[in-house]
């Protein structure tokens, strides 16, 4: 059972504070107050981005450890920042959980959350509590920094431009395709996952890693917006052909990929790579004449070319041998189709 | 049945956007990005809020019509800004809504929801959109703005300091106590609360009117914030004794107010008025040689004198004769109790 509302936000309160200056960053003042209080560095903009995480939606109690669930529903929303070429200044956490949820849920989760939060110098700065009628349901908030002007948006991408990706795609998918039918979900018990890990192989287990544990590219994203190199850039939350679709659209061109260039992780397959989500990698344009100044690995991440940006819209695959083309649908995912 | 989630996002963003300039105030670039750009003013701080409308919870299908539910999740947040003194700069919003939900319901949330918003120059800047596994879920973060070093914290009210509240209270725990065993519940039908309204007493007709469209006190929280009257405060969401209890806790002192100086609402009692939640009045302290400087009106809303901060810790409620005193529980709304 939680703890009643008063007593579960002086919890957060407190692990939040833990170790931490009254005044941290941007935060002059967090949780205790109608409002938090930021001073953002003057001559910056402030980005802005919320995230559902919601039980039976995006996670699944039987699935995802609670520290995962922690991890990921910040990990989204800095991802988002690391797209605009972002610091991340705060994050805020609604969260609304059933009478029935035991706290040791609620305090694993928190541990994950501030983990991450920790790692990217991004304390918490306030949320709402709940109870809820039905599930574990989170929104999360977080606020970044930019300096003035220079986000970078997914309208800027010309025809042209280079197409790049970073690490491997399609680890998320190729996890969700296996658990799906398997003994998980039907055992309802979390501790499998935590115990099948270890003895998977060696890519089910960097996958499963990558499934539980998303790293958001906020180096990547920093060091591309510092040198003007991206023209356009989006994270890969639900999938690449969807994403790619919604730089296309904001920028109002088409995109070809090329199939063989494609950087699919391994025990993945070309579907996963192209349509699977959960990604947090970044998807970026370049003008083509900057193709040199793309280094091959940013911030120990991979960096891969896959294709150019065109004047007709619409996505095309370009066959591994060059010659021939197929229509590529944006497959990803979309809630409430 | 809803929209799939790209239209639903495409009717969000026109409908946002309908009639308003492509720069919006602070907010550089709205809905279609991975964050919202705002470009708040130099020399000010950033106030962030957020709170969730969770059915069942905060509100019922059945009782509040679609537009007032869309007003009040705005209205949550606004009450936030204006207990800070500051002025609201965008909102966000994350809605996720069950399978079966008729379009028309969305729709007529957000036209309450926008209505205010546009009232109060609150451009709407992004959010996120998800299917919920069970009923309507909403989580609404309002971004504001207020001079550096300005904001009205809960934490600044001294022993000696004078309280006071905006408004009558108790209107909406009257209007609860009556739905509560009432017909509506059972009948499931929102629109008979529409056709009730009009021929209930005016009394009622007044309460149900601020029970489903509860105005934020923005104009009020600025003035007092501009003259630095107000030493602390705070918008009474949880009830008068929750919500005073907060500022005794950050300020560190207690409190006795007078039964008789109370504002009650007509038709409400006086427990509606101590512990009763949502109202959205103001409740702020000031230093006493001050008092003269306190209106009885501040844009159009009564201000009243209702009790004294003090040394000790502890909420008493002086009896109408100014000679007994009752300890003072904090009987407001409290979640997961």
């Amino acid at each position: 059972v939680p703890l009643p509302e008063r007593k579960l936000i002086e919890t957060i309160r407190r692990r939040a504070q833990r170790g931490r200056p009254r005044r941290d960053g941007a935060l002059v003042r967090g949780i205790g107050d109608d409002c938090a209080v930021l001073r953002p560095a003057p001559g910056h903009d402030l980005l802005v981005t919320t995230d559902f995480s919601l039980e039976g939606v995006h996670f699944r109690r039987d699935w995802h450890l609670p520290e995962s669930v922690g991890h990921r529903c910040l990990a989204r929303g800095l991802s988002d920042i690391a797209a605009m070429g972002g610091v991340p200044l705060a994050a805020f956490l609604s969260l609304a959980v059933p009478a029935s949820l035991p706290q040791e849920w609620i305090d694993e989760f928190l541990a994950g959350f501030l983990r991450l939060a920790r790692l990217h110098h991004t304390p918490l700065g306030g949320g709402d509590t709940a109870g809820s009628p039905s599930g574990i349901l989170a929104d999360m908030v977080v606020l970044g920094s930019v300096p003035r002007g220079k986000a970078v948006l997914r309208s800027g991408a010309r025809a042209g431009d280079d197409i790049y990706v970073t690490g491997a795609l399609g680890a998320p998918a190729a996890v969700l395709r296996r658990l799906q039918p398997g003994d998980l979900a039907e055992s309802k018990d979390a501790g499998a996952l935590r115990r099948r890990a270890p003895v998977a192989p060696p890519a089910q287990r960097d996958g499963m890693r990558k499934f539980l544990y998303p790293q958001p590219r906020l180096a990547v994203g920093q060091w591309l917006r510092a040198r003007g190199l991206a023209s356009a850039m989006i994270d890969i939350s639900d999938g690449l052909s969807t994403d790619l679709s919604h730089i296309c659209e904001e920028s109002r061109t088409g995109a070809w990929l090329a199939e063989a260039a494609l950087p699919i992780a391994r025990g993945s397959t070309l579907e996963d790579a192209l349509h699977g989500g959960d990604e947090y990698e970044l998807l970026f344009t370049a003008r083509p004449a900057r193709y040199r100044q793309v280094p091959e690995k940013l911030a120990g991440v991979p960096v891969r070319w896959i294709g150019t940006v065109t004047q007709p819209p619409g996505l095309w695959l370009v066959a591994p041998d060059m010659k021939s083309r197929r229509p590529l649908e944006p497959r990803g995912w979309e809630h409430l189709s």
